[in-house]
């Protein structure tokens, strides 16, 4: 079966682990590939905002991928998200994750230089004339301040240059448009990157769910896929609540943390309390969650059943 | 004369050249760097947005602090940009600025990440800490997302994080608030990036300027401060309103390009009109200026007298 | 049966006729009550953003609301919308559809005030104090640049100022997150305004929708609420699906009208195809649909069968 | 001398007093008005932002403009805000101001509606064509969500529909633009609404001001605009520089009020210290300046001599 058949489902962005030195933890990481396998996931997002992939050099990058390669071992589709100011250096960062082996590439439109929609097309039409790898559109403008407009999703799939979005603009309307505009290229394949509305965005017609909080939770997250891929929406609503109620510890850092971190940094102290990290911490400049919502968070489990 | 002492006046952010393959061009660098200091520029501010410095790896980068380094020999205060999403890696560029002589540091926000005030308070805390050279905060919003706000400049200069501030925020309101709050601290270096109100950012007690169009007028610039500083408003409008009819060639090429490529391109190609740089493009994914627009721009330095 | 208990389900916001004059064209607005009557709708908001109520003076919402309140007499709910930049000019709006009988109001935050989170509070508070009926909170940043937060919406609640919230800030995220906050209160109502993603919204847990594009087709929302309530999840979409493919012809005046303008006038248009206005045009500034899209809109109805 | 002759120097925008219960305060209106004139202001500005004017319902602005009309008697030019959503509702804001006397009109892009730039040029193409009063743009885009680009502003002056700008846009480069692409129209008013640029802004070519802290120190104003229009720069920034002192006191409410609300508040405030105002209270939703700050306010008109 090719990639794109298989590429469908719940693949998790794969948080990154690290030593006490900020180094990258290769045994914990590889506790996790096992953890999201026996949670029995549909693929891997390696490399993305929730593996804090910009706090990585290539050389992590690098080791990032060559350890989850080597536990994943074919099970599952792999992609790496390759997200840089430059065209240059994605491309850099896209030969190094084909040479590894990755299936496919989930690319950001460029930051920092505030690039515009044909700039952005440009991009990812060198991506695809100098990889070759089948490639994601990564639509995330809080990160890259640039929407990935209808009309540009479109052209970058007329020409060819993608074969499927992940979507985390936020906008459920606008990718609901998508799902209508895509739905006789069934191949196309439409990610939802939230966690709270995999269920409605799945019976909708997406292809599946990138949920960062899919770390903590594989299980609900797949039944969660199963049932709303089956159809029956209570089962997958079911699901979808009790994650929304885990889901709330990204709250509890309150202003003290950007959203970004007390999102990652909650699911990296989840996995922790598991017994899956060492440790709980991100790269700078991101803080740690604070002490007492860590321990609020380990409460959180136990109330929850995951612990 | 110490590195404050000598830092203000008119600092610009040097263009970096490529090769037709895309690769530094020392020569063409060299050149601009004799340009600049003919021009009589008083600082230059290597590896900024005006020098594309996200668009180049860590080799260029020290391939373009070395070359200009080297030329400047000590004649002005030479500062670094540091610029990157992730605090370690804008640690490593430090350390490379650091060893090769660079005698300052011009330190943004992390982006992608969406650092919130507080942990970008962090991140300069650990460049302060870490690399010990003089550091100016640079805000530029529009590229890292997030504004450097007043009361965060307080606290950065309070602490001794930062010796100065490069406002590219286009608040001209709040830069202009800034300078009435370190009135009494005459060595706390205020400088507006804007190439078009230069004129009375320094009438009104800013230290300097740190221009993208200086790279072809310096000398323009060095006489408009010169008029500024010492209080000829007339002269030194003179001066602002020719440099503002030069400035137009950023508009022209329209929606083709983003704004910021428009601005650095139009000031490559006029370096290559006046036989200072062999190219005038910039890295991916900025496209080229069109045709029709290079042409034009080579017309308007000629009926301005600039070629 | 009390408001509440009634006020769920397909709420349209009512779109306001005018002969060719400009004048409100009440015959025209009684056909339209009727036909979303007939098509089963749940209860009615008049004065909302898709009646075009900010560029009606108090005279012209007068006739609206005697118009409307007449025709459906007491059949089911009816709501006004209160929006103004000033509390007091809200409060009188308020006064005279008190006066009138609405059973609730609908009231946005002021707006150009630029208000913050508690003075929207006070406003509401306000309103609640002099006026007495219940009230329905209105999120719609777009339009008064203030989304009403998380923590505001539950303030409001808490303090007894809303019975409920009508979500058009696109944030479905959040919207879901309320659905999950207020599930132990079932009185207290969730509405959705997006056209697009209406199933999913119910199928979620949210009371009800209130649909521009009900105005064309109120049967297929009626036939969609029916499905999404009793969890027929895939006919509710095969509705909505029919009913996105309908909206597209909001997006066919492309940048000639504002989306707000292009919006309402298109179902202005279709509402005068299929015979039920006189006239389909907006009050100024808004353009009116372009002849061709107007062609198009008539052809568009015909094939999905609504004329 | 006509209108648009007279009219450019320092133009405060007027503040609006209440009595206890909230009604117009005439009494004090009228003291505001001669304290205007005895500063020396070229022009009155009724019904702005700074008047509370979308607050105020027709009956309240025709009381304020025949007040202020009565007062002033000829002895300056009078401009009236005409700002709402809907273009009728100005038409007959701008009927009542014409018939009641005012010299022109300041008129906004409609709010709410969101509408583009192509609408917003019909609007003042309306509003020109019916009413015939000289017409100044206001650009504010804070409050109404929409800045009249530099293309636009070029098409309304071409077309004859405005003979000026006001620019509350903060974009002090934009304004800077205008500035040089009027050079050759001296009789196209350029204002800047800014309190603490105001000295570099005429020092750069612009016509006037109008700044709302002119209600509290309009003799400082009137000073800075004479030294920056003969060209003494330093005496010009001093006075602004004693006016940016002044000006702290709008931050001083911090989040409690909103940024509007802080500003007019302040002033409100400070002239009721003065005298001036019998109170000093805004309309709903704005909140009272807090005790605390109130007498702050009052200690710092002492300490800077003026009260």
């Amino acid at each position: 079966m090719n990639f794109i058949d298989r590429f469908k489902g719940i693949v998790p962005p794969v948080a990154t682990p690290y030593h006490a030195d900020g180094s990258v933890d290769t045994l914990s990481l590889k506790r996790l590939i096992r953890h999201l396998l026996d949670g029995g996931v549909h693929g891997l997002f390696l490399l993305g905002s929730t593996s804090e992939c910009v706090l990585l050099d290539a050389k992590d990058r690098g080791r990032v991928l060559e350890t989850a390669l080597a536990e994943v071992n074919g099970k599952v589709p792999v992609v790496a998200g390759v997200m840089d100011a430059a065209t240059d250096v994605c491309l850099n960062h896209a030969r190094l994750a084909k040479s590894l082996g990755v299936d496919g590439l989930v690319v950001t439109a460029p930051y920092y230089t505030r690039t515009n929609q044909a700039e952005t097309i440009d991009h990812f039409r060198y991506m695809h004339g100098e990889i070759g790898l089948p490639v994601v559109a990564y639509d995330i403008p809080v990160c890259v301040n640039i929407k990935l407009l209808r009309d540009t999703v479109h052209n970058l799939a007329r020409e060819g240059l993608i074969c499927g979005l992940k979507d985390s603009s936020g906008d459920e309307g606008g990718f609901r448009m998508l799902i209508r505009d895509f739905k006789d290229k069934p191949h196309f394949r439409l990610f939802t990157g939230s966690e709270i509305v995999a269920d409605t965005a799945i019976l909708s017609g997406a292809s599946g769910c990138v949920p960062g909080l899919a770390n903590v939770d594989p299980h609900a997250y797949v039944r969660l896929y199963d049932a709303a891929a089956r159809g029956d929406a209570v089962a997958a609503r079911r699901e979808q609540e009790r994650l929304i109620d885990l889901f709330q510890m990204v709250f509890w850092s309150g202003s003290e943390l950007s959203p970004g971190a007390a999102g990652v940094g909650s699911f990296k102290v989840a996995l922790k309390h598991k017994g899956i990290f060492e440790h709980g911490h991100m790269r700078r400049p991101n803080r740690p969650i604070p002490d007492a919502v860590q321990a609020r968070i380990k409460e959180h489990l136990m109330s929850l059943g995951l612990s």
